[in-house]
């Protein structure tokens, strides 16, 4: 990020910011105006808030995760009573973390993972543990039924406090998780008897090109009923990046209030202005249309653009392989087994150099970090820009 | 303030909520759409920012400072660099505690505190320690001197790790601390040699009701000189509460730089949005005129009024004693030395029977609670409804 802003001819496919185009301004104008007018004698809306989050707000979450999973309603779940708000989906993942884990303990997380997540975990002093994967970056039963197996043998199994894994278009590997890989997960932990909280991280679900991922999510799933479950998600990537409201919603009525306790400590509520304004946009359909209408089809344009340059640019050729993903915001490419991408690379520097920025997918593993692997992402240069830091990219590779 | 949502006909003296008519409803409406105009191609306000905080503001607050202590200038206290924006002043108080201490350590807070600090110590598993005060509620030198004393000599000052204070009108008790009794609290941890971070909280600074109080802040006083500071305000209280913008400016850059660490944990930056709707009040100047125009009247006009039916209710006759503050938006009675008013309270119970709501002042007190004082705040009330829950809370006296 510092280097982006010190050269301005690098061109960045390394920030995970969204595309200034998108950005709701209008929409948002429209919102405040609109809250001003109708609360001119009383606004509620720039008053404090409660510190679980505006209950208007929480309904229409509650409304939002129903219509992906209407299998959901009658379960407590999906209603506005377990839904808390968070500054961004990072503040619920904090919360998690902080009342689950002390310095020491150990939280299995995908493979590879959302690297801001794991450098919190680094942070709190919690160790990371990959849920092993097989060659195509599918979940390993068998792999992780070793590990769990090896855990217990050792002891490590009583440190193990949660499971992390975002499950739709993730960041970094744009995949999505199977039903069968997410029940997978939940069979060996309960064959090992640890039924341990579990986080999904949900924050790209809307963010579909053009259909939703068929998976539901783990709160769906028979396999996981018997596990604390928080399933987390924002409105900063398919909505307004700089509102930075995330949410979340828990099955475990202790485990919410624990987080609910701690959020009253970092800040007793979110902005109450930017619950009101993501509340009028899901009421008023100017969220989903907003998605459908702009975001999507951008995003899904962006990434073809870019994997299109990546193609023509002879990467393939040239031992890289990737898969186009259907969502989010996010290219995981495989570079050569011998390559090393890393900060320190010398691949890294002569990306620099030749003016182009990328995530060093090294930074996305949890352990044993594979260092042949890179993160670009779609989601702010212009298409121009897009294109011209591909060919930088593949200038070097 | 589940009771006040409950009972519909109780009135809340207790909520430390501004007043929803001086909210600056059209302001915000205006920044917003001056901002959507002048940024409708590249509305990066709508964008992540930077973890610190958004540059612009920190320059206009570190200029807000200067307008107070123009002494500072050329200080990088009172430059961006040392500022940092957090989600309110309590997520900037949470992050000073959170790098600062451990559970077990120690932390010198005023007598009475805010008792939201005093809740976070205790969630963060820290033990608060009282300045001692004398009968009329100024710093005791001697008392101070003594405490440090038995602090060494039982070894407990060890586990020492800062000093926190509400310098200016104080929430919860309406005072100011003088130059001399700021100063006295270096001079003596200088005499003990405990050179502890010290967090000097300013959120009221700006609501005076007619002139600043005359103290300048520890970053401008001498005995502050060697002592690691954090200087911390907000704009949730003298602009727009439901925006929830805080900020803190440091003198110690490795302290500073701690903060940014977990803050990029916490949440990686605070909403962009709120934050160049600040900036942009700060800078076209209608923060300032805001406040004088109505903020500052509208709190010395419900103070006056709060303060009136009290005396006219007879209070100070039943024994009760209270100054008149000069800003800030509490009354901080001290009741009859037998009377017990905490939550539990025969007499906090009559209180809610009769329709009236207050903090027990119980809750104020690092340690040693006295259970005499309550708190009363003229934020919420409209002037009707003011008056009226005086003349409650005087019948029950």
């Amino acid at each position: 990020m510092t280097l982006t802003l010190e050269n301005p001819r690098l061109l960045s496919l390394a920030a995970g910011f969204t595309d200034n185009h998108t950005l709701p301004v209008g929409l948002i104008s429209t919102a405040v105006a609109t809250l001003a007018k109708a609360r001119a004698t009383d606004p509620e809306h720039l008053q404090y808030g409660m510190n679980q989050g505006r209950l208007g707000l929480r309904r229409q979450l509650a409304q939002l995760l129903l219509s992906h999973e209407p299998a959901l309603d009658g379960n407590p779940v999906a209603t506005d009573h377990r839904f808390i708000i968070t500054n961004g989906s990072q503040q619920a993942l904090y919360l998690a973390m902080q009342v689950l884990c002390s310095p020491g303990d150990i939280v299995l997380v995908d493979r590879p993972s959302y690297f801001v997540f794991l450098e919190m975990l680094t942070g709190l002093g919690i160790e990371a543990r990959s849920l092993p994967t097989n060659a195509t970056g599918e979940l390993d039963r068998a792999g992780l039924r070793s590990l769990l197996a090896s855990m217990k043998a050792d002891g490590s199994a009583a440190r193990l406090k949660a499971v992390y894994f975002v499950s739709y278009f993730s960041n970094p590997s744009g995949r999505s998780l199977s039903l069968e890989e997410k029940s997978l997960i939940a069979d060996e932990l309960t064959a090992a008897g640890l039924f341990i909280p579990a986080i999904e991280d949900a924050a790209y679900r809307d963010l579909y090109f053009s259909t939703p991922h068929p998976a539901p999510s783990m709160l769906s799933l028979p396999a996981w009923a018997d596990f604390p479950q928080f399933y987390t998600s924002t409105l900063t990537k398919p909505f307004a990046t700089g509102l930075k409201i995330g949410y979340g919603t828990c099955n475990d009525p202790r485990w919410l209030a624990k987080m609910l306790h701690v959020k009253g400590h970092h800040d007793f509520g979110s902005a109450h202005l930017n619950q009101a304004i993501c509340e009028h946009a899901l009421v008023t359909g100017a969220f989903k249309s907003h998605l459908a209408q702009t975001l999507r089809p951008t995003y899904e344009r962006k990434m073809q653009l870019l994997n299109d340059a990546l193609e023509s640019g002879g990467l393939r050729q040239k031992g890289w392989r990737w898969e186009k993903p259907t969502g989010g915001l996010y290219l995981w490419l495989e570079g050569p087994a011998s390559l090393d991408t890393g900060l320190d690379s010398a691949f890294f520097k002569a990306c620099v150099t030749a003016g182009v920025l990328y995530v060093p997918g090294d930074l996305c593993f949890g352990d044993h970090p594979a260092k042949h692997f890179v993160r670009l992402s779609y989601g702010v240069l212009d298409e121009k820009n897009l294109v011209e830091a591909a060919h930088r990219f593949c200038s070097q590779a």
